[in-house]
Parts: C-alpha cells; sequence; structure tokens
C-alpha cells in the first residue's frame, strides 16, 4: 500500500453520506475527505464544516471529475447513480457506491458492462454485512466445511418503524436486497427465483403497504432462504441469519454472538487470547488518545490512575504472601487530577 | 482537531509494540508511524518495514527527543518507564504508556509529580478496558443510576495459559491490575485496601506458583470486589464483570453482551436502528475500500454483486403483487468477475 | 376430584406405551396401571412386570371392556385407534390417545361423531407440547396482549435421525402434526391451508424421501407459519417456535427458556421466589423419598449431612461476628454414614 | 418397590408444610397423606380439607405414633426437630425432615447418634437442589472429570426481599445452608473453615441486619467457594453456581441451562431425542388426565382437535406432492367443543 492519503470525495450529504463524511474524517487511516458534493449547498457545507481543505460542490459531477479526488463515495438515492458510476469510470477511479447500484438490472447491467470494457473492477456496492464481524465468522464456518453443506437459511429483517413514504417495493429493494446479497455471498452461488407471501398484516404499517412480508430464494443448488421482512416491528433494529446445514447449524445476530448446534452441543467460541476480545477497545483506545494528542492531551486513565494502581498492586504482592488483609498506601490526590 | 497528522513514535517494538505500529499505520485515522526506538534493531526494524519515512533508533530516548515527533507510545517493559517518561513530561509530548505506569508506586509518583510540576496531564496509561464497548455500557448503566448504588462486583480474569517466567507477583502487576483500575473507574472512587486466597492450584501452574488466587479488593465506600484470577485455565481467555447493585445486577464479559438482572427480568437491549448495530462493520467496509482504493481497486461487493441484486429485487417486486414464484432473470457473469 | 384411585388400562406396549406404563406406575399421582394389552404377548408381559395386580391381554379390546379399568391410555399405532376410540366412548371412559386421533379426517370425524352421540368428550389426543413449561409461557403471554397481535409464527422441528422406515407422508403426519396443534393451540383459530416446499436435501435422507421440507401454514386471521421439519439434522433434537406480534416477539425452545424482544429489549423473567425456581425439585425429592421409604429407608441427603451443615452454619455465624476464618468443629464421620 | 401406597404424616403445616401436603396428594405416585399436627388446628385443617381419610391432630408426636402412619414429612421450625426427629427413629420410620436437621451441631450430632444406635439412615434432610436437573447435571459433569478437579466455586444466592424478622444469622442457617450442603455434595468432602465479610449494605436492609454478606468456605482438599448472600437483592430469586476446574468451567443457575466453557468453546447440550426435552410435558399431561379421568373426563386436546390435526395433515401430504398451496377441508366444529 502507498503511504500516500487517498483524498476522497463524497457524493451525496443526507443521512448516510454525512455519517460517511465523518467516518473517513475522524476513523478511518489514510483517507482524508477533499470534496463534498450535493444539490443542497447548505447540507454539503454542513458535512464538509471543519475540515481543512475540502470543497464543496452542489454538481455532483464536479466532485468526481476533480483532479485531487483519488477515489469516490457514492451516497445519493439509487436513481441518481447511472451517469455518476459511468463517469467515475471513465475517470478510472474506485468508487465506494451505496446500494442500490442502480434502481433496476438494465442500468445496472449498463454499469457493469463499462466496468468489462474498462477492464477494471472499480465499482463497490456498500453491502456493509460482508464486513459485519458475526457474517463474517459465519461465512468461515460454512466453508470450513465442518457443518456439511448449507440446504436452509432461515432470515429475520426487522426495523422499529419505517421511515415516511418507505413503501411496499422498498421493503425489497432496499430492505431484503441485503439478504439478496448475503445469500449469494455466503453460498458463493446465484438466486434463481423468488416467491414473496403477505401474512396478516400489523395495525402500524401505513395504508397501501403489508407488513411484515415473508420472501423465500431459492438458490442454483436448490437452498431456500426464508426472509421475514418487517419494517415497522416495534421493538427494535434486528438483523438474524440461520444457516441450516447437513450436520447442524449456524447462527448470527442473535443475543449471543455466532452460536452453532453440532453434534449434540450448542454455543460459541471463547477467545484465545486478549487481542481478539479486546480489539475493538485497543483501536478505539488509541483512535481517541492519537484525536486528543492532536490537541496537545490525553484521553484516558491519567499517571494518578496508574500511580493508584501501583499502590494497589503493592497491596496486593504483600497480601499474596502475608495472606493478611493489607491496606493500600496512597498519597492525597493531586489537584492536577481532581 | 487540527488537521494536521499526528507524528507517532513508538518506543519498544515487543509483541504489544509491534501490534500498536501495525495499529497506527493501518487502523488510526491522523496519526501516522515516524520513529520506532527498540534496543533489539532487528525488532525495530520489523516493525517499522513498508512504513515510508519511518526512521529507527536503538536508544529510545532518541525517539523522544526526536523533533518530528509529536507523540509517543511506550510499549516497553515497566521497569524502563521512569525516565522515558519523564523525558515526554520535559519535552511536554503526549506519551501512552502500556501498563503499568511503572513497577512501584514510588516511582509512579515521581512521575506524577512531573506532571504535576509541569502542569499538564500528558500521560495516557494503556488501561484499554475502558474503552471496551461492554465496560463503557456497564460504566453508563451504574451512571445512569436505575439500578442503584453498587456493592458488591464479581470479576473472573482467566487466561488460556501463562507464557513462560510468569510469575505469582506477576499475576497482579500484570493481570489483576486491570481489575484494580475498572473497580476505581467503574466506580468512581479508591481502593482502600487488598486481601489475597490461594485455592486449592491447577496441576498446570509452573512449580512456585499457585494458580488460581482469589483477589478481593475494598473500596473508599465500603464496596467489596472479588477476583479471581486464573491464568492457566485451560479453555481460553475470559475477563467477566459483574456488579451487583441495590436494585438489580449488570454483567459484562458473559457470551451475551451485557446483560442486566433487574425488576423481575433478565437480558440485554436491541439496537435501535441499524447504526449501532452495524457501526463495526462500516468502519472495516470503509477502511478495507480506502486501503484498496489506494492500489486503485476495490475489496467488497463488486458491480456485478449490485447488477445480480438488482435482479433479485425485480423478481421480488413481481412477486409481491403476482404472489407467484417469479424467476430471476440474469445474464452470464462476466469473465471479470470470475 | 375423588380419593378412589383410577385404574388405568394400557393398549400398546411399544416405545411410547412402555413408557406410559413406567410413568403411570411411578410418577403419577392417584393412577395404577391395572391392565396391559398388545398383540405382542412378551411387550405385553414386560410393560407390566413388576406391577401388582396388572393384568396382561393380547386383544386391546379386551382392556377397553375391562370392568375395573376407568381409563384408557391409547398408544398403538393410528390406523388400529378409530374401533378402540368407538369401544372407549361406547363404555363411557376416558381415553388418552397417542397422536394421531386417527390416519385420516374422515375416521376422525367419526370419532368426533360417536362423541357427539354420546355429549361428552372422553377423548384426549396425546398433544403434549400444551403441557410444556414453555409452550405454555408462550400461551400466556400471547393471551396476555403486551405482544399485541401474532402475525407470523417461525418454527424449527429437528429430529437427530430418523427411525428406519420413516417416509415423507410421516414428515407431516408424523411430526408437522405437532406444529398443527401448537398453531391452532396458541392463536385459537383454524388452519385454512398448508403449503410444502422442497430444498436442496440432505445427503442422510434415505432414498426416496427429500429432508428437510419447508411446510408454510396459514389460519383464518391471516398469520403465516414457518415450519421447516428436518428429521435427519444430525445434530440433535430441537424444537423452537418464535411468535412475531404487532408489538414484539416471543421465542420457545432455543437455548434460554422463553425469551420476548419488545421495547428496546430482550430477555426472559427472573423466578419471584424459590417455589418456582425449584418446584421440580421439591417434585423429584418428594417422589423419591416417597419410593425409598415405601421400601423403610432414604434417598438424599441424610442426618450426618445435615449435622455437617449445622456445624458449618456455626461456624459461619461466628464468621459473622468476628470478622475472622472461623475452623468448622466436626466430629469423625459414623460408619453408617461411609 | 411394593404396591402398598405410603401413608404419609405432615408435621407442621405453615407455608413449606401445606406445600407438601398438596404434593403429596396430587402429585406423589404411591403416597397418600393420612395425617397432618400442627398446634394451630386451624391452619392443620386447612392443610387436610378435601383429602379424603386423613386426620388432624394439634400434638405433633400424635401424627408420629400413629400406627396408620408409615413415614413422616416434618415441615415445623427447626428448633422443634430434635424430639420429633428421635420419636421417629425410635418407632423406625422414614423421615423428610426440612432443614435445618437442627439448630446446632450438638443436637444434630444427637440425631445421628440415635440412628447410629438404631442401625439405620431414616432421617433424610429437605437439601431440595440435590433434585435440581441442573445441579445434577453439574455434579455429575464434575464426576465425569473432564473438566478436571475442582478448585474454586463461586455461589451466589439472591432473594428479592427476606420475610419480616428475618435476621442476620438466618442469612448463614437458612439460606447459605443451602451452599454448605451443595459444597459437600458436589465435591464430595467435608468443609474446614468459614469466613465471612461485609461489604456496603443495600439500604433494603432492615435496621441491624447488613446485607449482602460475602461469604468464603474452605473444603479439606483446598477449595475455595465465594458465596453471596443477599436476601434483599431486589430483583428476583437467582440461585447460581460456577465450578471452576482445571479444565475448564461449568455452571447452574444462569439463564440457559447449564453451560460449559473448555476447550476454546462455551455452550451446553442439546437434547439426544425428543423423551429428555418433553419428559416434563409428558409426566404433566398424564397427571392432569388421570386427575380430570378420575372425574370422567379429559384436560388437554380434544377428538375434536385431533380431527382438526388430520384435516391439516391431509393437506399437507397433498401439498408435498402438487407442490401448491392446498385449503384445508374442515367441517363446522360441533357445539360439543365450543
Amino acid at each position: 500500500m502507498s503511504n500516500r492519503e487517498l483524498r476522497v470525495g463524497l457524493v451525496g450529504a443526507g443521512l448516510m453520506g454525512s455519517d460517511h463524511a465523518t467516518r473517513i474524517h475522524r476513523r478511518i487511516s489514510g483517507a482524508s475527505l477533499v470534496a463534498v458534493g450535493d444539490p443542497d449547498l447548505e447540507r454539503a457545507e454542513r458535512a464538509a464544516a471543519g475540515i481543512e481543505g475540502c470543497q464543496v460542490e452542489t454538481d455532483p459531477l464536479k466532485v468526481i471529475e476533480a483532479s485531487d479526488v483519488d477515489a469516490v463515495v457514492l451516497a445519493t438515492p439509487g436513481r441518481t447513480h447511472e451517469p455518476l458510476l459511468l463517469a467515475a469510470i471513465e475517470r478510472g477511479i474506485p468508487v465506494l457506491c451505496e446500494k442500490p447500484l442502480t434502481p433496476d438490472s438494465k442500468s445496472s447491467l449498463r454499469v457493469v458492462e463499462a466496468e468489462v470494457a474498462a477492464g477494471r473492477r472499480l465499482v463497490q456496492v456498500g453491502f456493509m454485512r460482508r464486513f459485519d464481524p458475526e457474517y463474517a465468522e459465519l461465512k468461515r464456518t460454512l466453508h470450513a466445511g465442518a457443518l456439511g453443506r448449507p440446504l436452509l437459511m432461515h432470515c429475520a429483517h426487522r426495523n422499529a418503524s419505517a421511515p415516511p413514504g418507505f413503501t411496499s417495493q422498498m421493503m425489497i429493494f432496499d430492505s431484503v436486497v441485503h439478504e439478496f446479497d448475503t445469500t449469494r455471498w455466503l453460498l458463493g452461488e446465484e438466486i434463481t427465483a423468488v416467491s414473496v407471501r403477505h401474512p396478516r398484516s400489523t395495525a402500524n404499517a401505513p395504508s397501501g403497504m403489508t407488513d411484515p412480508q415473508l420472501v423465500t430464494i431459492e438458490t442454483a443448488s436448490g437452498v431456500l432462504v426464508t426472509v421475514e421482512i418487517f419494517v415497522n416491528c416495534g421493538f427494535g433494529y434486528q438483523v438474524r441469519c440461520e444457516a441450516v446445514c447437513e450436520g447442524g447449524t449456524a447462527q448470527v445476530g442473535g443475543d449471543s454472538g455466532m452460536t452453532t448446534h453440532v453434534r449434540g452441543a450448542w454455543g460459541g467460541s471463547v477467545a484465545p487470547d486478549f487481542r481478539p476480545r479486546f480489539q475493538q477497545a485497543f483501536d478505539e483506545e488509541l483512535q481517541r488518545w492519537a484525536d486528543a494528542a492532536r490537541a496537545g492531551g490525553i484521553d484516558g486513565a491519567s499517571a494518578w490512575d496508574g500511580c493508584a494502581a501501583a499502590a494497589a498492586c503493592e497491596a496486593g504482592v504483600a497480601a499474596q504472601t502475608s495472606g493478611a488483609r493489607t491496606p493500600v498506601q496512597l498519597v492525597e490526590r493531586p489537584g492536577l487530577y481532581a
């Protein structure tokens, strides 16, 4: 990997886009946000606020074509994607495109054909579940083979409530699209057919929508995938997937990490050492420390905390050998640490 | 926060130090590694390998004193910390110091006094549990007050096996030190006394060590904390903490995230929407995409995956209204995506 | 309830029948087994062995018509049930009939009509899930209404392996029949339609059977119930049911008792006091003590155990006030308790 | 086992005693309640109400000495036990004695000596946890040896609130006494010493009591057992025990049955077939059917339920082969089943 910082242009500064702006600026190593494009200027400016040297555009194409933009994050509505993707492919720069790629398969195919013509894969679709630790563990488990071939999957995809204007079609295009992708990705094969059934609907669904719906997916090898999509489930957000294989099952998105049922036992795995268990804590610690250090300070346990821990350790070691309750000797806390 | 990159010097390139080198280089936003110091030159060079412009030193002080180093990560053994910390305080730069601060409370106090004299907090101790999502949630829960005042805590700290040379004293200084810090941090008060008891020891303990040990911690307000430290427990790594309060309990480090027992019910919380549930996935997705984009490519779902998902969505929407099983129409996969 | 013992006749001494024989003889209060009928005399004699005064018949009808039989347990294959049930209705005695009632709805209807003609409900079908503590709690929860109206249910019914001779039809008649009944019982409404789909089959299915199968049940109010029936799942026996309602979900047959997801939280209930928590233990204790007492002895903690507990309690109370480790004073264990 | 019914006399008709009266009368096979003795005549009569032929006494000794009493359940306060136990031993009849055996070890020893003199074990102490399925599984697991030798146990024993008049001493004698017995029973060795510590107390404790308390038990082989006793914990009733062994841990009383941590995995076991999974349901089904049958009726799924299930099965089998949604044909429900 080159040492040079990746200069990212963001197109679309709505909910998802502004989230990505913060993420790129604050949490992603080796990348900086240099341009934000949104027809709504105020929104674009809000997303770029406080980011030194980040330009703002109302024409998305200007972001894609800017000479100092190395790569693009595309977070506008799906119907606007096609020309923007084609422009990026034309320029030969990588794009992270929030799903959907485009709103229909014909236009999607045109994007594919443009990539094929260019001879390089430049477009990545934002199916983020592929990066979720539990889904990744499920894929590793299925591929390791100890559970045998997958036969069925049972999925539930539930939102507390759908945003205003959410339609029955969007339940497929915006929600079940994730199950379409995880099905293909987990099983490594194409989807061949889809069925949808409508159970009794919740009274909380807006008029014109039946919710929940029950989608059944078939794959080339005959695996059936049931998907409950329920966008007004009321209680919270839940995404669950259970793979039923010839020799056992594996489930993610439950309340206990990935669990399996195999050979008379159910359960999960224990971390072998502190690194997997606390990796996220180490990352967070270093990121917050670096943020604070750039301002000349710290953000975590202080020298005083280290001193108090040392005093407790000394009492602990004395108690180890004496067997007696050992008071901790600690000076008064200096005002600096009040 | 300034937009300028934080130039980090790393002192100590052992297991922990080289982990941090990779972390700073690959995962931390706004920071880059500019120097590595370790008396073992080869180790220092290994940690710096592939990081453009990263200098290597065998004298740790040279790293701390380098004019282009803005902040230091200190990952050498505890006994070497004091002079290095004093040098950093002298220079007025932030240090992230892996625990322990120093090996005893007298020298720790000297570090504190140097900071007090400098009038700024510059030293952060690497108690990473404060950044663990579950511990952070436990602290929020205790402070929110719905469980009432804490009365007792029960902790278990278990390692599959201790490294060679690990001693009984190190069980306190290297392991229980984390429980000393989390006790102080979670409860917001000082530790007043410590007791240690020795149950029957595992046959897997090296001679001269009794393992497990049972440590009891008392705090200023009278909370008792039991800590089982077991560094050769055999089955894996496990760090658990249950706070027992006047109105209920909260436990972290179990197998199901933070759970509580309160008012006749046990359980955990459900994410309100997709952002907390998939935050880690989004971070990982963007980081890996940025890494790939710097090399001109992608690392995730391709345009073909987006096209296949669009075709499935179209079949799904047709099935929604027809009620019939609907085949998915998909062209042949182009060779680019083989 | 009368104080008089119920004299039970058992018809069918196979796996299920002989289980019931032991159960009635050993665990059911107020009932005794007085007759066993099975065309296989040896099997009948084995089931009746050791039960004082229990007669044996090869003609099942003789058991039903015996004047000292107050009630009948019917555990023969379903195809033999009709005439036996009609005979019991004719005699006016209660029957517990293992499922199925009869192998088809026409013959079942004749049994119903005979009961209607007799004007009394005498036939009970052995749908034992209605008596499972978790299913009973699920029904109470659905009826309490806090979760709102049910919309969907997801069921899994898995056996480690099917017995030889088990057919695809039996997957419906012997296995899914339980989900048919629990659906009707939990929801309090009739089933209106059934669909079945065949995913890729396990290699462990005998030839001529596809396994697993995916059954979808519709009810009068429009609730959809998905049932995965998998009779060669390999890993063990698992029966699971999740009810998805307007305001939350409730699941039984998982690994943690009944759990719900509602209003941003997941989890289960905590026993209010020791009686629900240890009710099964008390029942088992008393039953085993009564069994032992009939032979003049005990089966549980001895007087010595009580004495040792008293000595520990005395040390405990002394330690409560002294704060010191207090040795337990205990005489040598008498030989009687060796 | 003899076929003759065990005639049980109950001494003490308080909360526990009247529970046992119902249990013996309604749930225990081969036993009937023939006498109830309590100084409070009204209480005794309430416990005996509706039990044909059950006599009532105000002098407990009369129950023990009644010629038609084969065995005694003793549920009076512990301070009254000694003379009653000695009388039963004198008569040579089995006694199930609610804990404690007697209130102190000297008097307990006199009971032991009387049994030794009689040469038979007749007294059983009501430590019901030995009959709890999870504790029984824990004992089997510890003895099977796969986890290695036990080194530590961690117990929590929590009540929502203590009854009025409950004292600090009773926390040991009435509550921790269960942990004393389970420690001895699980580990198969005697307790050698006890310590007690007092953390900050809940504001919900009555004056004069500190609650919770932390009890540490030592056994002959050096196992340490920590017991948190908390009789006003507020949230419910919870009894938990984790055994920490050389090769792993096993925990009962959590929220998921017995779970273990061993060789890099955590979890529990899956039932091999329907009998262990539904044993309790079968027992309950048969008991309730027998109760109903004695009154000439049934209590469970009716013939109509069997008929409706048969109709659904027929539709299911048709759907299996047709692949089509198949309506269920069902006649109107007869009035008898309304």
